[in-house]
């Protein structure tokens, strides 16, 4: 590091593994060479074998990840505390492959899935049906039948009519649903803060304020072939206020209490996803896993005491907080730029071989991210650089703001930690750039996840 | 249409073909059934034949409104006004398929691509390579070698290291390259008005104010291997407002000026794409192809006069205003949900069977769409909705505020016009949904362009 004076404005560099290992698969470290690694596996041998860009998923990470939240959710609920027990389902929306998906569910970690597709690549894992979850406002007729076919553990109910379409469709098929209910409680939550409502203008749920929430169990009930198994909730993304969720999971309980009165048996609360990770230098650390399974656990056991009720069974689906840091971008820089600004400073434009196709997180939501100069070590100067891509596309910003090493060139690689989440998952082909390859890297063996979709691949999908 | 009063402050509805046919594909008009055709052919028997969603562009749209660009084009800088003569090149990372590439070419349009995949679609396609040009502010190694072992009849020049690179590889290839300067002129446009500042913080081009795109020139005399063959210029997108495009035009014609007296022959002048289409009833009307063509033949010939100097000839790169209008996605409606806001009024969400994988600018950019109901008339009163799509994220709106028939329910098929720009080139598979298959419909005839990319081909990248 520079020893530069660094004005008071000057955008943040990378945080090295060593400072925040929360940005970072775990184990990623300088080699003595300066080059990153993550274990044993270096990352420049990494990008010379498959090239660049090239998703790195470190399975050790995500998995251990996932066994965390499950230790910490089983410690917290266990029922020698006078709980009922917790079950941890993964966000598959995140990133899904078949490999992820066998080993949470030998962890006994359940598969949240929102979609037919996301269904079928969890059962073409081998998931067994009963760890499966299906969400979605617009349930496929595909969806609803591979569900009843294979019968699932519980399908999400996302509207009066959906309850309906089961039940008909259980019918037809001889079979029987278990049914959850998502309700609007009013809580969103995102980042630092939250806010709490009576109504949401928003496609999910049944709302608890309307009474629609109830008026859905009710009906559920009342249906021949649907079995009720209890309410769930979701309240956003990226959230650090655990008090977000206790108001959730308080209104939750309320509505909960009622259903109990009124004799309809609630076993499960599901509190949803949203647990934050850290993206880069100026993130707060999130809270563990422990911290948020016993701030739930306490408010779960404080209001089942103050309600005089039997504690349900609770579950969560993390997602992000799962596949989020377990994952890099390595990118190979090409095109480096100086672009003089109205004030007359300059802003160092460094072009990468991959951008909003692969992460178009920055772009759609404004996300931040960092970027590490991984295939040796600099103690240049730093400078204030932008990070694009190769996209013919002004808003093809990869990190808007960073200090890097002024010698950084053409040739270097630059690894983006914490791209697991919705980094493959939303990656699109916009000017037909292929789709980089998944590799899985796990003790000292690394393997293809997920195949690139190349430009011949794309070439072959025209058939005009 | 209902009689009821409608609130100031109520959405629109979509314009009905006969009222705005800017926003639709030409001959796209009401059945004696009520259900919407584009030419001789229903969309309620293509939705039956392709399924849903469905991109359904129409050749003939497509094709027309190039040949309009063309012949404003060649009759605007038609040279006996004085003028040099122009040349269209079709954007093609707005929608980019063979059969498009091959129709264009033989019009004598080219073919502007921005990456080494959409260069070889286009070469795959048989565009002549002197047709195409190639654009990026990072070029891979693979694209400029393509580029020069076909030849192809332009490269724009982004950075200066970009010029050494193109010579030494002409060098190691025995060949020679032509290549354009990519300005930035200070010129930034989009919707009604521009901005007209010295200094651009982007990552394309080279700046005017500071000296660097000139200084470019020079380096490209001074190179053994390349020809160079003129400017380019490219101020945004969405542009109604003619003036940007002088503005730009006027700044190259004075850089144009200073190298022609220094002895630089500069033949071309490109001023780029950005020309706005309407997307729904409250854009304006945009300016026909003519407009555009008349008022940049005036600016140059009265310059070109001014300055004493002969005219350059000029290309465009038209990609939304050719390929938007041509193209229509339909979905199928499935739930139709009521929610209460905080203000007790009520709006109806309306879930589609596809969503932001097969148009993600709604939510990248708050791009607002129409939609009409596609399979039937409906008398109905108007009732405020918000169609969203079916994917695990509540930003996933593809209309934020319309008005629709209050019958509008499960079943009925929505047409949302003009996403032949930007829809299914950005398209991703976020949730594992499908991507819709691009059905193109000429004359009596519809025929598969780009084939679905299915769930089980998704499932099938998936190795691990």
């Amino acid at each position: 590091m520079s020893t530069t004076t660094i004005p008071h404005d000057f955008p943040l560099p990378a945080p090295e593994p060593s400072q925040r290992s929360d940005v970072w698969p775990w184990h990623t470290r300088r080699d003595d060479d300066g080059s990153l690694r993550i274990g044993s596996l270096n990352l420049r041998k990494i990008a010379q074998q498959w090239g660049t860009p090239v998703y790195v998923v470190s399975l050790d990470d995500l998995l251990g990840r996932a066994q965390v939240w499950k230790a910490a959710m089983d410690e917290a609920f266990w029922s020698g505390y006078g709980l009922a027990g917790a079950q941890v389902y993964y966000a598959g929306k995140a990133f899904l492959c078949k490999r992820v998906v066998r080993e949470l569910c030998q962890e006994g970690i359940g598969i949240d899935t929102a979609s037919e597709g996301e269904l079928a690549l969890a059962l073409a894992a081998g998931a067994p049906p009963k760890l499966i979850g299906l969400h979605g406002n617009n349930k496929s007729q595909g969806a609803l039948s591979t569900a009843l076919e294979q019968g699932i553990g519980r399908i999400v109910v996302d509207s009066v009519g959906e309850i309906d379409r089961i039940d008909s469709l259980c019918s037809a098929m001889n079979t029987r649903a278990r049914v959850m209910v998502r309700v609007t409680t009013g809580v969103h939550a995102g980042g630092h803060e939250f806010i709490a409502t009576a109504h949401e203008d928003q496609k999910f749920g049944l709302s608890l304020a309307t009474g629609a929430a109830r008026e859905a169990v009710q009906r559920i009930t009342a249906c021949e072939h649907l079995d009720f198994v209890g309410l769930h909730s979701h309240i956003g993304s990226q959230i650090f206020d655990k008090g977000a969720f206790v108001e959730a999971a308080t209104r939750l309980m309320g509505l909960r209490k009622e259903l109990m009165d009124a004799g309809i048996n609630t076993p499960e609360l599901d509190l949803g996803g949203g647990y934050a990770i850290s993206y880069w230098a100026g993130d707060s650390v999130a809270p563990s896993p422990k911290e948020y399974a016993d701030e739930l656990a306490r408010v779960i056991s404080t209001l089942s005491q103050d309600m005089d009720m039997e504690p349900p069974h609770i579950s969560i689906e993390p997602g992000r907080s799962i596949a989020g840091p377990s994952t890099v971008t390595l990118y190979e820089v090409g095109t480096v730029k100086d672009v003089v600004l109205e004030d007359g400073s300059v802003r160092r434009y460094i072009s990468v071989d991959g951008g909003m196709a692969d992460n178009i997180r920055p772009a759609l939501y404004g996300s931040v991210y960092t970027a590490a100069l991984a295939n040796r070590r600099s103690d240049q100067a730093l400078t204030r650089c932008r990070i694009v891509g190769s996209h013919c596309e002004s808003g093809d910003i990869i990190i808007n703001d960073i200090a890097l090493p002024c010698d950084v060139g053409r040739g270097d690689l630059l690894a983006v930690p914490a791209t697991g989440a919705y980094g493959k998952s939303m990656a699109s082909n916009y000017n037909m750039l292929p789709t980089p390859p998944v590799v899985g890297i796990s003790g000292d063996k690394t393997e293809l996840l997920v195949r690139p979709r190349t430009i011949n691949d794309l070439i072959s999908e025209d058939v005009s």
